[in-house]
């Protein structure tokens, strides 16, 4: 993408604006655009990141045997009434009237509309495990809005569903979304602490939630030094300083973020929606039910949280929205449309690198440097007057220094 | 994907609901299910096929300039109110109140948000032009619903907004957009009438639509049977059978699907929402704005509308869920995990080929075909005893005869 054609207006200083170092720089960066308090839109660079999120995710869901649907946002009243949760879901539920005085909830999750359409689907044991999952815009009526992506009042979720014959497949199925998890946060680049937590108005068993150390997280955990224990502040029974329940590691105490997390419902939406089938031996059961989420558009503001530092985001390769940002700093080129200029970016593109071109003219070297700072992408290829034919200065987003190579050289460092 | 694992129930006879033979395939195929009346899930089935008319979009809109971006749905009422549309929209808007009393709007269209989005981008000349698109839900508050898929209160739409400098760049990129749309229509295998229609309350600009010519169609158009003239009837200043005003053709009558529209807005918008942009003299000027949708969900429906026979879905090859059926009728293998029936499957994946394999035990070869045929992959394999090793039955969906051949010149025949 030529720089030049972008639709992307970095601001030269932090925003006011914004109560996270991610929602800062994320504005900033023109990532993304806030339309109202805990509404944003995703501008090209910040919805490039996340759909390279999206992605990892797929891929990892895809492998425990996730199915992807696509569930309306529009949830009939009558639904939510079964679950009891119309009243009680806690933020409120935004609530929509039509035309014919129906009343409907913006799905702020899923389960009362997954329940209600796999009841339609399941008869026999032969037609489970079943494990769906959508990335999806959720709406929560949430009072107090945080750190931009951190904490919105609409914003895209992954939702998991699996339904099982009984409680042994949930657990394995359970256990195998643990490991998906786990690798889409390693993959992200983030060490996720696997906490437990309350399970809510709906369950006693121990659900966990994913929780990324951080300064700029709203939740606290309490873990072992050694990773083998964590809690919720919530729910814990440890309390800093203490010796793990474990292990010997001792217990520490941290702000973290919540990215991601999971229940094992059994039975309780099966008995509310009535969600039955017909075992081998010919008997009606109730259906085993989990629930898997991840924040996705928080985790976007998590990746930025975690990696930036003063001049900007430091996008982890996978995440970053393009591979290498390409710096043009030829003046005599920089008009006009000449083969010689353009001749870098299109081998760089023919070699399958995504590439962003800052091919802009009558912006300075320092101008066009602190925007790809502040921008993050990984890699970052200067073309000047002082760098030979054949040639490209190449500097990593997390070092300091520079150094010039063959720019084949440079297209193996960044495929 | 295993049939044997993949969530799709289809049903033996068309259902009772369902006012368009569309509508009824889609259920009865498992494509989607209803939620509520005009609010539909997708399901795996049907949620591949959209993709894959998604990624035709995409290609076709960035290959003229389009940047992707994704607007939220909740809109804040002031910026309907700038633009009148609070009370004027048509069908009304769905609104909702957050817990601060603030209205919101649920996005029915971007024009809106957009515009104010762009607002704080643009300064000068040099920011323009400027197109964005995005692939999003749209909420739409109809009185009365049609045809499942046709005419939904909550659906995808592609909606592209190009924002310019002066009157004849926008007619430039206007008759660009044209030819997107005709290349993608043209990709999905449909013929589409740009037709005249009217503007709307905010231009007297001719805008267009773009129209398929159906019995299962809402619209009527008039057109020239040579194909360059065609009204919508609510503007039409013609009649069937009357001499094209712009050749020697005559004028036809259909009924018809309304696929897209295109709108030349000028400085409507950019007046009530002031937007403006400094001119290379220093001047401040109105920025010129052009709308474009493609309602991505009717065209899922549209598909099916124009290719079906009565056994069921005759999917075009872009737009098919998956590219292969493959249909293993050895009773001998159906049961257990030998490598020998899992043999081709495998050797088509590894061709690259997506394949449905319907490796279901216990259902009969009739039950199996039915559903093959309802579900409309291009094209079908069949391996059975009857079939020679290294061999397979290939039938197309849309001819009637069945050829044996050997997989490799299967596999070409596929890619």
């Amino acid at each position: 993408m030529r720089q030049s054609h972008f639709f992307c207006k970095t601001l030269k200083t932090n925003p006011k604006e914004g109560d996270a170092i991610s929602h800062k720089l994320l504005l900033r960066g023109n990532f993304i655009s806030q339309l109202a308090s805990g509404v944003y839109s995703f501008l090209p660079l910040g919805l490039r990141a996340h759909r390279n999120i999206e992605k990892i995710i797929r891929e990892e869901i895809e492998k425990i045997g996730g199915q992807e649907v696509l569930l309306p946002s529009l949830q009939p009243k009558e639904i939510w009434l079964k679950t009891k949760r119309w009243d009680e879901m806690d933020p409120p539920l935004f609530r929509v009237k039509d035309r014919h005085s129906k009343e409907f909830a913006l799905g702020p999750t899923h389960e009362e509309v997954i329940t209600g359409l796999v009841k339609l689907a399941i008869q026999s044991y032969k037609d489970l495990p079943v494990a769906l999952y959508q990335i999806q815009t959720k709406f929560r009526n949430e009072m107090r809005f945080y750190g931009g992506l951190m904490r919105a009042r609409e914003f895209i979720m992954k939702d998991l569903y699996s339904f099982h014959a009984d409680k042994d497949d949930l657990e394995k199925f359970f256990n195998k979304a643990i490991g998906a998890y786990e690798a889409i946060f390693n993959r992200c680049g983030l060490k996720a602490i696997k906490s437990e937590a309350s399970g809510g108005i709906f369950t006693k068993e121990n659900t966990y939630e994913f929780q990324i150390l951080s300064e700029g997280g709203e939740d606290t955990i309490f873990y072992c030094e050694n990773g083998d224990f964590a809690q919720n502040r919530e729910i814990a029974k440890v309390t800093a300083g203490i010796k793990c329940p474990k292990c010997s590691g001792t217990i520490k105490e941290g702000k973290s973020i919540e990215v991601g997390n999971i229940f094992r419902f059994g039975t309780v939406y099966s008995e509310k929606m009535k969600v039955q089938f017909t075992d081998a031996s010919g008997k009606k059961q109730l259906v085993y039910f989990g629930s898997y989420g991840i924040g996705l558009t928080r985790l976007v503001g998590t990746l930025v949280e975690l990696f930036h530092d003063d001049r900007g985001i430091v996008w982890p390769k996978v995440a970053a929205p393009y591979q290498a940002h390409l710096i043009d700093l030829r003046s005599n080129l920089q008009k006009g449309d000449s083969a010689e200029r353009f001749a870098l970016y299109e081998k760089l593109q023919k070699a399958g690198i995504e590439v962003l071109y800052d091919d802009r003219a009558d912006i300075s070297a320092g101008e066009k440097f602190a925007d790809a700072d502040l921008i993050g992408i990984p890699i970052r290829l200067v073309v000047s007057a002082r760098v030979d034919q054949g040639k490209v200065e190449v500097k990593k987003r997390n070092e300091q220094e520079s150094k010039i190579m063959a720019v084949e050289e440079a297209i193996n460092l960044i495929n």
